[in-house]
């Protein structure tokens, strides 16, 4: 058996996130059918870092399958892409370590939440940030974030229907960033629940419009309630960054 | 009389380009429908700096109407964007000293163009790169771009049906910028003839990739005629990115 590695871009637009669902296209789906094209009819299933949902897109997301039909790296790659819609492009496809699997293997991530606050859209970037109207304090926001990171339970960010075993995720840093006219939230953790990025991002959007007090953030995460935490914000401005996997399972990293 | 300045925003794919055209939708038509509703029906022409071809972005260009109609600037700014399709937006209304004429008034202007040079695509950038898949020699095309700069007979990247009245123009600075993992070739000037960005973009890219030496500039420039040229480049990679216009018309500031 060939362990492969495999990078993904996407834009989310129109598919139903990373993980196959009954209701419709999504990502999983469309990579294994490309896949099945390049082996010469043999269905696998590819495994991601972790799932994504409807809407989201990826600069860079890891995945990993197993074979035993011999294909080069280039043959991989370049056959994914003739068969991939185009909103799917990989990146690059490389032969990984025995036993390579994204999901367990991968400890650390990057999801970058875009904001584009000002009165007038931008007709380039609709699809790829969350167009808020109103000025955001960005202060109060780098304020509140400082609160996020850290080792906590999460259950106020956490949406209806994880079904994550736990609720105490590790977040190494939440940042927030003005780039050019946008506004990035930047969080690097070793895993998110359900919706956890964009419950993070509305909430802190809540402070940035003055909604929710930035010192209140420790008590928000401290009521360990959905209904304590800010709104969900959209999923069309979330973009998972990169992934980071390591020489073997990634369990003995993993909290608690 | 009320002069007025605007900038406008636009993804050019779906249009022909700024001028209004019997054979299907421009932005100047588009623009113009928006406003006479803002204007209760009055229509009015609408100048830009200059015109751009089907499928050229613009992230800012200027543009000009008079009206005797009272309107505040918001009203203006936010009606247009009430009736503009989604790639059109209207970034800022103001109102203009008299006599103010975008064509006539602009004397400065960048347009970028953005080359995305690697094997695959990119599927967040697909309407707005110029994607080529062979790596490109960059301090060739900087070589080549140094000797674009200065006061020249542009012939060489003139389009035919160019209506320019003479192809002398002034490029102020004609740069290679490498920009995350994009090339970005940056022309300031005070005005271009037809596909003249575009044309020079598309022979940088044959000096980048080996098909003419960067050398061969000072000539290709001398031989003023479109078949020393290179190739056209396509439009989806260019975009116009800002104009300066001064407190009068810049004819006086016109080359030659």
């Amino acid at each position: 058996m060939d362990h492969w590695r495999i990078k993904l871009a996407w834009d989310g637009k129109g598919f139903l996130g990373w993980q196959r669902q009954p209701q419709g296209l999504t990502i999983q789906q469309a990579v294994e059918e490309a896949l099945a094209s390049v082996l010469g009819g043999q269905s696998v299933r590819v495994t991601a870092s972790g799932r994504t949902d409807a809407g989201v897109h990826a600069l860079c997301q890891i995945a990993s399958f197993e074979t035993d039909v011999p294909r080069s790296p280039k043959a991989i790659c370049l056959g994914l892409n003739a068969g991939l819609p185009r909103q799917i492009v990989c990146l690059e496809a490389e032969r990984a370590p025995p036993g390579f699997n994204a999901r367990s293997w991968s400890f650390r991530k990057l999801y970058r939440y875009r904001i584009l606050a000002r009165r007038v859209r931008c007709p380039h970037r609709d699809g790829g940030v969350w167009h808020v109207r109103q000025p955001l304090d960005v202060a109060a926001m780098t304020q509140a974030a400082r609160a996020i990171e850290g080792r906590h339970d999460f259950s106020s960010f956490r949406a209806s229907g994880c079904s994550a075993a736990h609720p105490v995720r590790a977040i190494e840093s939440a940042r927030v960033l003005t780039v050019d006219d946008e506004l990035h939230l930047e969080f690097v953790g070793n895993g998110f629940l359900r919706h956890q990025v964009r419950i993070m991002a509305g909430t802190l959007v809540h402070v940035g419009t003055g909604r929710i007090a930035a010192e209140r953030l420790p008590d928000i995460i401290a009521a360990a309630d959905r209904a304590a935490g800010g709104q969900t914000a959209p999923p069309h401005g979330l973009w998972l960054v990169w992934v980071e996997s390591g020489d073997g399972p990634a369990y003995a990293r993993k909290t608690p």
